[in-house]
C-alpha cells in the first residue's frame, strides 16, 4: 500500500539528484478558471530529460542501491519514451549500465537521445509488448533491475515527490490536475495528497484508462489513439494507481484531442512554456471546463513533460 | 540618479500588475562553470509578452497614472520587438489606447501581435530610426505618454525590480549576468543590487555599446549586426546606464555569435527552456569562458526573452 510516508522516504532518498522545479502562479483568467480561484503551475517539464520521470527512476534505482541490488548487470527498461530517457540518466549518473527495450518502430531520434545519455538500446518487433517481453527475457537472463514505467512501488513513491514537493511550495492547495497513462505519476501524488487535497485525474477521451477502471472497479485494457499517445497510451492503468486512486478518492475527467492542441498552444503563446501533447491535458482539463474550479479553490497543473518537436508552436 | 530606492518604489507599484517570474539552480557542470559554483537562473522570460519589458512599462505608466499624466491621448513607444509589446499590454490593462511606432520593414508577424495586444502599429519609413522620430512627431501633437525603449528613469527602475525580485528569491548572489542592448535592464538591475552584488554587462561582440561606452568614457554609436540584433541592436547605450555603470563598477564581457546560438540550444536541450538569442547571450559568457566564476561563487543569470521562433529547436 503506496503512502505519503513512502512518497516522503523518496523524497530524502532522490534529493540533490533531481531537480526541485518551479511553481508560478497563473492568471485564471488565461485559463478560463473562476476569477476568484487561485491557479498554479508545476513546472516539472523542466526536470532532468524533461519530464517528472526522472524523479521514479532515481527513486528506483537508489533504492536498489541502498539494498545492495544494484549490480554490474545494470537496470533495464521498456520504453520508447520519457521513462527510458529517465531511466539512461540516472543509470548513468549511478555508473551502472542501461539496456533500454524499444519497438523497432520507435522513432531513430528517441532511440539516439537514449544512446546519447549511455543507454544501450535494443529494438525488437513491432510493438511495445514485444519490447517490454524483450525486458522481461533480459532481467531473468542477466539479473538486471527491472523499472517499470508506472507499476512499481518505488517508481510511483518517486514520482510522487512532485507532489509533496508541490504541496510544500505552494503552502497547500485544494485541487491538483494530472494527467494519467499508466497511472504512475497519479498514484504517487495522490498518495503524496491524501488527505490534504484532491487529485483529479485527467485523460484524453481517446485513451479512457483511468475512467474505464474507476467505471468498471478494476484496470481494463482500452484502445488508444489520439495526440498524446506517445505519453498516455499505456492500454491499462496500473494496479498500484488503481488501488490509490480507489482508496483516495481519486476523480477522472476525460478532454478531447483538440482542448489538449489549444491548451498546448496556449501555454507557449501566454506563458512561453514548451509542454508535449500529454502535458497540456492537464491544463486542458481547465480550458475545455471538463474540470471547473470554484471561486476561492486553489487548483494545481501539473506540466510534467517537455519531450516535443516545438516547430509547430512558430 | 537611479537608485536601490527608486527600484523599490517600482516594485511596490507594479506588484499584482507583472509575473513574479520562477528563479531555478541549475547544475554549474551543466554550464561549464566551475562544479563548486552556485548557477541560478531568472526565468524572467515568462514574464507578460514574454520579456522583462512588461516591468518598466507598468512602472512609467503606472506612475503617470498616478501623477495625473496618463490621459485619453494614451500612450505610444517606438519598438518593433519586446518594448512595444510590453506597452501595448500594460496599455490596454490600464485602458488606455497605445500606438507602437516601427519601421515599414518590421516583420508583418510583430506588426500582428502588437494589434492582437489592441495597440494602434504606425508603421514609418524603413530604419527605427524613422519611427522614432514619428513617435516624436506623434507625442508633440496628441500629448501622449512617451514610454521609451531604455532610457527613461521609470523604465529603468521598473527593470530593476528583476533585480530586486532575483535577490529576495536567491537570499543573495555575488554576481548577476545580464544581456545589454539600450541598458535600460542592465541599469535598472545594477541600482537595485548597488553594494550587494557585482553585475557583469554581456554583450554580443558584434554590438558593443556598453563595452564601448566604458572605454571610452561615455556612449558612442557603434555598428550593429549579428543573431541578437533585434533585441540587442540599440546603436549605443543610453545615458542612465551609462551612468549607473559606471557608479557601481559594473564591467562588461563579449560574446561570440556561435556562442550565442550554442547556448540557445542548451537551454533547450538540457533545461527545456526556451529563449531568444539576445537572452542566451548572458548563458554565453558563462559557457564560452568569457566570465569564470570562482569556487563558491554564487552567480544568477537573468534569462530575459523568449520571443522566438523555436523552430530551430527541434
Ligand atoms: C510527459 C508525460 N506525462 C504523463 C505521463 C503519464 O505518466 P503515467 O504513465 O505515470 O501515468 C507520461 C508517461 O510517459 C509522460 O511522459
Ligand atoms: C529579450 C531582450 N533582452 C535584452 C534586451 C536589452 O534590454 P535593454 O535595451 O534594456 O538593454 C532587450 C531589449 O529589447 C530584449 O528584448
Amino acid at each position: 500500500m503506496l503512502t505519503a510516508a513512502d512518497v516522503a522516504a523518496a523524497r530524502e532518498r532522490i534529493r540533490g539528484h533531481i531537480r526541485t522545479t518551479p511553481l508560478v502562479q497563473a492568471d485564471p483568467a488565461e485559463c478560463r478558471a473562476d476569477p476568484a480561484a487561485t491557479v498554479w503551475f508545476k513546472l516539472e517539464h523542466l526536470q532532468h530529460t524533461g519530464s517528472f520521470k526522472a524523479r521514479g527512476a532515481y527513486n528506483r534505482i537508489l533504492t536498489a542501491a541502498a539494498d545492495g541490488h544494484l549490480t554490474d548487470a545494470g537496470v533495464v527498461a521498456a520504453s520508447g519514451g520519457n521513462a527510458g530517457l529517465a531511466v539512461a540518466h540516472a543509470a548513468a549518473r549511478q555508473g551502472v549500465p542501461a539496456r533500454v527495450h524499444v519497438p523497432e518502430t520507435a522513432p531513430a531520434v528517441k532511440q539516439a537521445k537514449l544512446a546519447e545519455l549511455g543507454a544501450t538500446v535494443v529494438a525488437t518487433g513491432t510493438k511495445y509488448a514485444d519490447a517490454y517481453d524483450a525486458a522481461t527475457t533480459d532481467i531473468a537472463e542477466t539479473g538486471a533491475l527491472f523499472c517499470h514505467a508506472y507499476d512499481q512501488p518505488e517508481i510511483c513513491a518517486g514520482q510522487g515527490t512532485l507532489g509533496a514537493e508541490l504541496l510544500d511550495q505552494t503552502g497547500g492547495v485544494d485541487t491538483i490536475l494530472v494527467a494519467v497513462g499508466g497511472g504512475g505519476l497519479l498514484a504517487g501524488i495522490a498518495a503524496a495528497a491524501e488527505g490534504r487535497a484532491h487529485v483529479v485525474g485527467v485523460e484524453p477521451a481517446t485513451i479512457p484508462t483511468l475512467h474505464t477502471a474507476l467505471a468498471e472497479g478494476g484496470p481494463v485494457a482500452v484502445d488508444v489513439s489520439g495526440v498524446a499517445a506517445d505519453a498516455l497510451g499505456a492500454t491499462r492503468i496500473g494496479e498500484i494507481a488503481h488501488a490509490v486512486a480507489t482508496r483516495t478518492g481519486v476523480t477522472s475527467v476525460l478532454v478531447d484531442d483538440a482542448d489538449i492542441v489549444a491548451a498546448r498552444t496556449l501555454l507557449w503563446q501566454k506563458f512561453r512554456l514548451v509542454v508535449e501533447h500529454g502535458t497540456a491535458a492537464a491544463l486542458a482539463a481547465l480550458l475545455s471546463g471538463a474540470y471547473r474550479p470554484a471561486a476561492g479553490e486553489r487548483v494545481a497543473v501539473v506540466l510534467c513533460g517537455a519531450n516535443t518537436d516545438p516547430s509547430d508552436l512558430a
